[in-house]
């Protein structure tokens, strides 16, 4: 009866080189566009906000593989390479023909796939002199991720983090206190922006999209300090590419190939992170793997939004990004799943939704936490709320695999565990968690923001 | 500069069989006695309360090694073998010449070791027909693990939580909760132990002893139900035992061998199972490793306790231990440490410790967080506080080797982490945490309840 649980690769064969996907897409993505001149932006106006290496990678359209810096290969073997998980007790709660694997990003030491990315922006940051960094988080794992990765490269960080959030997963915000770095709720009144969201809305609770416009306006104005990005943008999904790369060679050890690979989406870095890798071998070779990003139906700018240029934040203080949009006023319903609370998708997944590479999926809320639970029961991992958008599509293709018969091999990202949205479950469980439903005109509403070009 | 950090092992290496230590010790312990008759127990009387399996597994002081169930190697492989990692990060911090390796049992679904034993208890009650298992927690890990493992079998959990502990770490009841089981703060009115304490003393906090005197109780009340128990029990240690076989292979990959072991203690079910695979080879071939009990200076039973019969829970259920002790009613400070916050100890640590084979080392509170705050931000994983204990113990040897220019290779268990005693590290980041001093006469007094055999 013994049979292979995990895939396991030493650290001699941790990847040296991230995929940057942009070199092989079939269409460019649209170049971002500075919002006064409408002209597309060079890396010296990125690097006002990011660092100078980050604003490089994330206008590269040519170069298919980056160097990962050998001091981040050093801090990425502190919990990588991440298991290849074959699902079995999964499988048959479910009485499905197909193979369930699932890339275990939840055994890390802040819990989920954020900090592959965070350490790398914090090494950058130090490398070019910055002393300071911030940023926006919302359940608080890129906030947590971030927070450590300073810590590691003694820079100071300010975490924004979304209102309802803090309020939601007060833990979290003591993981970035424990880590050192200093966090306020947003909207706040610390910064104009802040101020100018409270006065028009004065009990607003707070968005991705506000958290970014106070974190981009604190590094603008503050000496020596730069903005870090946990989502959303090219360079961040770049240093993910390292779980799907892993994710290849372990599934060679299991003597698979994935006909379906699934990511919860909210800015698109822990998707494409696992994607991109196996979305090559489409491009390149032809084969013809699905990829389904799985939304909150409650933000569905995949499945109901508009492919437009519009700000990444809630002020307009970013470039004009070209992609798939709710409009970047919009504010998403207190969903526990705050990592997927964001209006816009990156430009590189729009671009790929656009080439019908891959697709979009909404999922409402309690369909999330069914799929949750049913997952802790069987495999023993309490997953986040944001990662039971992917269980809950990988439990429906399993399930019409089970109608059709078919054996398909199924892959997808747990991005984080769940043990600090424990509230979210014992809501679920008393039964006191709800769907969200979204009208077209709330949605024809928030439309009404983004910007002509 | 590439240097292993991790050291992994395939499946195919995992421990197929429990070290048994009971069978190589110099002197056995003493047999537990029935408080009545002062006869040695025998296995039916044990199996009155513990399925028979672990009842045998107990008094078996021949056969040093055991099978472990090939239904349990295959729970195992959902998250066993554990890392054992290399803390360069922590050893460049300290500037100290020691090699320090720590076996990681944080990167668990439950979140610490206690699952090891919980999966193997709860299966051979399934084997037996037992439908129903009780237990007490502290700090809740034990009781997350035996919620897992119960829903693994399909076996129902009632499990009794020290009250204390209960208000100070709730999303653990939350964690048992996902996983159907019911919890019960402890003392309650549930039971008449729990009734009679609350008597007494109405403003009781809980302890372990209350809290096994409730699920001693109801199990002993309950139809088809065991209770089963989380430490101190010499079958618990013994299913430990992985850690320690695992870490063997392990130290061996990156040839080496530990001078000194430490674990943190409460029962010594994390210290023995870590420890005694090594022990044996000072037994059986006379190698010198020193090993070190880390227990909280506010319930310091190695240190400044008594080697007596006595009972393990406060209402005198259990049969007389032969142990070191503080008294079996002995109201431990409130101290974070949930899990370290009983008055004895294991019968087989306590014999060891006679036999000079091991020493005790108590910590104050403030040193054992300061210890595992440094430990977050250089290896990036913020530990239990019963976890801190034995790195505060870790830190001081590593400190006595700066000293005396010493390179000795120190081995510890990370038992479990701390991302749901977040609250903790904040008040100890606020200044708000306390040490507690135990005057000579408290102690004096709670011996008096230690029964005269």
């Amino acid at each position: 009866m013994s049979r292979q649980k995990r895939f396991l690769l030493q650290e001699s064969d941790l990847p040296k080189q991230w995929y940057n996907i942009q070199a092989d897409m079939p269409h460019k993505p649209l170049p971002p566009l500075n919002p006064a001149t409408k002209q597309p932006v060079s890396v010296d106006d990125l690097a006002h906000i990011f660092c100078k290496a980050c604003a490089q990678q994330e206008l590269d359209t040519k170069n298919a593989w980056i160097d990962i810096p050998e001091e981040v290969q050093e801090k990425y073997k502190y919990y990588r390479a991440t298991p290849l998980v074959r699902a079995y007790a999964l499988e048959e709660a479910l009485g499905t023909p197909a193979h369930i694997y699932f890339k275990n990003e939840s055994v890390n030491p802040l819990g989920s796939h954020k900090v592959n990315s965070a350490l790398p922006q914090c090494y950058y940051c130090k490398q070019e002199g910055v002393t300071n960094v911030t940023t926006e988080t919302g359940a608080g794992q890129w906030g947590a991720a971030l927070s450590y990765a300073a810590s590691v490269y003694g820079l100071s960080a300010a975490v924004y983090q979304v209102k309802i959030s803090m309020q939601q997963k007060p833990y979290r915000s003591l993981v970035m206190r424990a880590f050192g770095a200093a966090v306020t709720g947003s909207p706040s009144m610390s910064t104009r922006a802040g101020k100018d969201i409270i006065t028009r809305d004065p009990l607003h609770q707070g968005s991705l999209g506000t958290a970014i416009s106070e974190a981009v306006e604190l590094a603008t104005t503050t000496p020596n300090c730069k903005y870090t990005l946990g989502s959303v943008l090219n360079h961040v999904t770049l240093h993910q590419t390292i779980i799907g790369l892993e994710a290849e060679k372990q599934m060679a050890m299991a003597e698979e190939y994935p006909d379906v690979v699934i990511g919860c989406f909210g800015g698109g870095s822990n998707f494409g992170g696992l994607a991109f890798p196996f979305m090559r071998h489409n491009i390149l070779e032809g084969k013809t793997t699905e990829f389904v990003a799985a939304e909150p139906d409650s933000c569905p700018k995949l499945t109901r939004g508009v492919f437009k240029y519009d700000f990444g934040d809630e002020a307009g203080y970013t470039p004009l990004l070209p992609m798939y949009t709710l409009g970047h006023d919009f504010k998403p319903a207190n969903i526990h799943a705050g990592g997927l609370r964001y209006h816009g998708a990156g430009v590189i997944v729009s671009q790929l939704i656009k080439d019908g590479l891959m697709r979009g999926e909404d999922i409402p809320q309690l369909e999330t936490f069914e799929a949750g639970t049913l997952f802790a029961r069987t495999e023993g991992i309490i997953p986040a709320p944001e990662s039971n958008h992917a269980i809950a599509a990988v439990i429906r293709e399993a399930k019409r695999c089970k109608e059709s018969g078919e054996k398909r091999v199924i892959l997808f990202a747990l991005s984080g565990h769940g043990l600090m949205d424990m509230t979210a479950y014992d809501q679920y469980l008393n039964g006191d968690l709800h769907n969200y439903s979204l009208s077209e005109e709330s949605i024809a509403q928030s439309l009404k923001a983004v910007p002509e070009v």
